[in-house]
């Protein structure tokens, strides 16, 4: 039986899962695929000083020589496992010098290098598999190379980031407020003791551009849209999405428009019925609306050693059959060929249209109300439903809480300046968007 | 560029989507795929007397010759889209004798014909492409042979027959009765002349035997397995599950156990807050249990020209892009090389465990609930929750609605049998499975 021998670099979570589940079902892939595969070498640079193991890896077989593995003839498929930019960027574009095929989790070096690292496989005529790299085990990026391969794609709307769902969802549970549930999220593990890369959307904002570099067919730069995490989202804000029968969710957006892409990330309402509005926890979903197969949601874990080395793992099993078969690159990196990728533009901020929730602080005099709601219409805002909270909640302000209909960002912040400026009006404020209608919702 | 040439046989509904889709997205195909691909040859029976058209084929591609197209050498790849036995099955086992790799959206064939359908594939080292026969445009199957291929999967569970989930769904919402609902969906268009096959869970059966097939690596009969369709359901029913915050769903399960797999289709009870219970109208879903990528579920149109065509020209391009490279069979048939398969025994329905729905229409006497209770304790069936309704329905008979705990049905049988000999129980009752603990449920 033919073996194929497979090289990991990097020996973290990700490493030791990758290697355990090669190992634990070799028995069920060789059942599946014909063939063995065998993780034959692993370089960690700090595989020595920590003395590291893996399961089912003589130790021998593990050490620090990264460059070393790579070029050995006798690994098959490269499995890059460390995370971070540069190195991962050079051991990728290394790989490919060789002609060998690559596996990698790493969504950062894809969102920022992207273009350089599928352009190099495709010229090396070289495979790379990143399914772990967006939203762990939930098999969005085969699917949109091969099942929807045929379809124009409008819109891809997500929950790619385990860490802010998991935040919100106990926020919105336990009534509780951001800071306290982001600390019980670190004691758990659900949250990294820097929390910015995650809260501040940083992360979901790499995986929403490699989502839609490879359904679009366009470079998507990363700093080109606008993101915001959910530091700001306040319990206030979260009870009232619920009574307004809303789910406040930090989503990833791409839509195909007519004037150019819409990219961005951002808290959002979305409507309690609404499919990815009920996934909770660390859970990731992905919803996609295609011109033939129309809306489909996928559901899954995002993160956690097995999800992400099942993905790892269903990418070396493709390239694996390619290498049986002879076979060098089967689908495209980047899911178009190179020569008919065509850039297009993305959206201003300022350009993009959606409703918006508007929360206020303001003194309960008579008047405030028409004031405000004047100034809304100064801008060409129609209001789709007003909340105003009788009870004070400190120093006489009351809660004014107001959904718009869709408006453009530009004219809601000239608004939102105005409003402001009344004396009434306490400097505290929220403003979030509402994806109410997006054509990715599914509907039976 | 290289061009990849089709031929359909079958011009409903399914084909001219098909011919439609390749046609209309011509132009990213090509960006996507890097090889054109043209329908050359339609062969259809009732083309001619019909006067049937395509759009982008020439009239004098569309003939009734389906033998002559499946051997002219011209035609790289055969799409069986006629539906029914055994025409479709001389059809593809042809296609494997002249080595030709075939697309069908057939499930009845694969359902009832599948092992030698498999078998011939293999023996031929010819692929064949099957994403449409389960869930429509849900790319189930491409993920259950590829994306969980390292996985040991551990449950399906799908609402895998859109008329009954537009039929169950309406009921909901409407508080409708079955026959009525039924009448409608066929004014609609969403249920056939004759509903049987659908609305007596046999598509269901079809498409489970074909996912527990492929899952676990058993050959599995149709015949072998308990198949209750939605015809009894009532619209009392569907009220008290939805009091009881349940929704009533024809769930399609397969699950691997100890003792062998438990394969069944019957209305069932799902909590409300199940994934799939929330899936309403037409819309199918799946939802997996795998051992290391964890609970995934999939939703997205089970049916319609469009999302079908979608399924079916995945399947196609994965095949041009196999041809093009000079590859035969890249993923076994059956997702297991058929020398590694092994027939499992399917579990006997009187020894599969679930929770019971059970309704009684009981004579409102003092000592009624006592003697039901006790006899349902005589087969060891515990109570979960009892709920009587005061108001008698009809000639002073009171609903009673029980919800036992995890029960075997040969106990469950016995003690319906025995409380239907009691004087104040009327004949009339109903008992529907409860799904709430099963493990594919996606929990953050």
């Amino acid at each position: 039986m033919k073996k194929i021998s497979v090289g990991l670099i990097g020996l973290g979570t990700v490493g030791s899962g990758v290697a355990k589940l090669l190992y634990e079902q070799k028995e069920l892939i060789r059942r599946r695929v014909g063939c063995e595969i065998i993780v034959s070498r692993i370089a960690d640079r700090g595989a020595l000083k920590k003395k590291k193991t893996a399961v089912g890896v003589a130790n021998e077989n593990i050490d620090t020589d990264i460059v070393g593995m790579i070029e050995d003839k006798n690994i098959d498929i490269v499995a890059e496992l460390i995370g971070g930019l540069e190195d991962a960027r050079k051991y990728l574009l290394k790989c490919f010098d060789l002609g060998k095929p690559v596996v990698t989790a790493n969504k950062a070096v894809l969102a920022v290098h992207g273009e350089e690292i599928f352009e190099a496989a495709f010229k090396s005529n070289c495979s790379i598999g990143y399914e772990a790299s967006v939203a762990g085990s939930v098999p969005i990026i085969r699917n949109i190379r091969e099942s929807f391969a045929s379809d124009k794609i409008y819109e891809i709307t997500g929950i790619l980031n385990g860490t802010c769902n998991y935040i919100l969802t106990e926020m919105t549970e336990k009534n509780a407020e951001f800071l306290t549930t982001l600390e019980n999220a670190q004691k758990l593990g659900y949250a990294e003791a820097d929390p910015s890369f995650d809260i501040d959307g940083i992360d979901a904002a790499h995986k929403i551009a490699i989502l839609a570099n490879i359904a679009f067919g366009s470079p998507v730069n990363v700093d080109a849209f606008a993101v915001e995490g959910i530091r700001d989202i306040h319990s206030y804000d979260v009870q009232y999405a619920t009574e307004l029968g809303y789910r406040i969710k930090l989503l990833a957006i791409a839509r195909q428009t007519g004037e150019g892409l819409d990219i961005r990330v951002h808290p959002a309402l979305l409507p309690q019925d609404n499919p990815i509005a009920q996934v909770n926890g660390v859970l990731n979903a992905v919803s996609i609306s295609a011109s033939h197969a129309g809306p489909q949601v996928f559901v899954g874990r995002g993160a956690g050693a097995e999800p992400t080395a099942s993905a790892v793992v269903s990418d070396i099993i493709e390239l694996a059959r390619s290498k049986v078969l002879g076979v060098k690159s089967r689908v495209p990196a980047s899911s178009f060929l190179t020569e008919y990728r065509k850039s297009e533009n993305v959206l201003e901020k300022d350009l993009n249209s959606t409703k918006f929730y508007l929360r206020f602080s303001v003194l309960d005099s008579p008047g405030a109300l028409s004031e405000i709601t004047g100034l809304l219409s100064d801008q060409d805002i129609s209001i789709e439903t007003v909340l105003q909270k009788g009870k004070a909640v400190s120093e006489g302000y009351v809660p004014l809480v107001i959904m718009t209909h869709q408006v453009i960002e530009k004219n809601i912040s000239k608004a939102i300046e105005d409003i402001l400026e009344l004396e009434v009006v306490h400097p505290e404020f929220s403003m979030i968007r509402v994806e109410s209608n997006h054509s990715s919702s599914v509907e039976g």
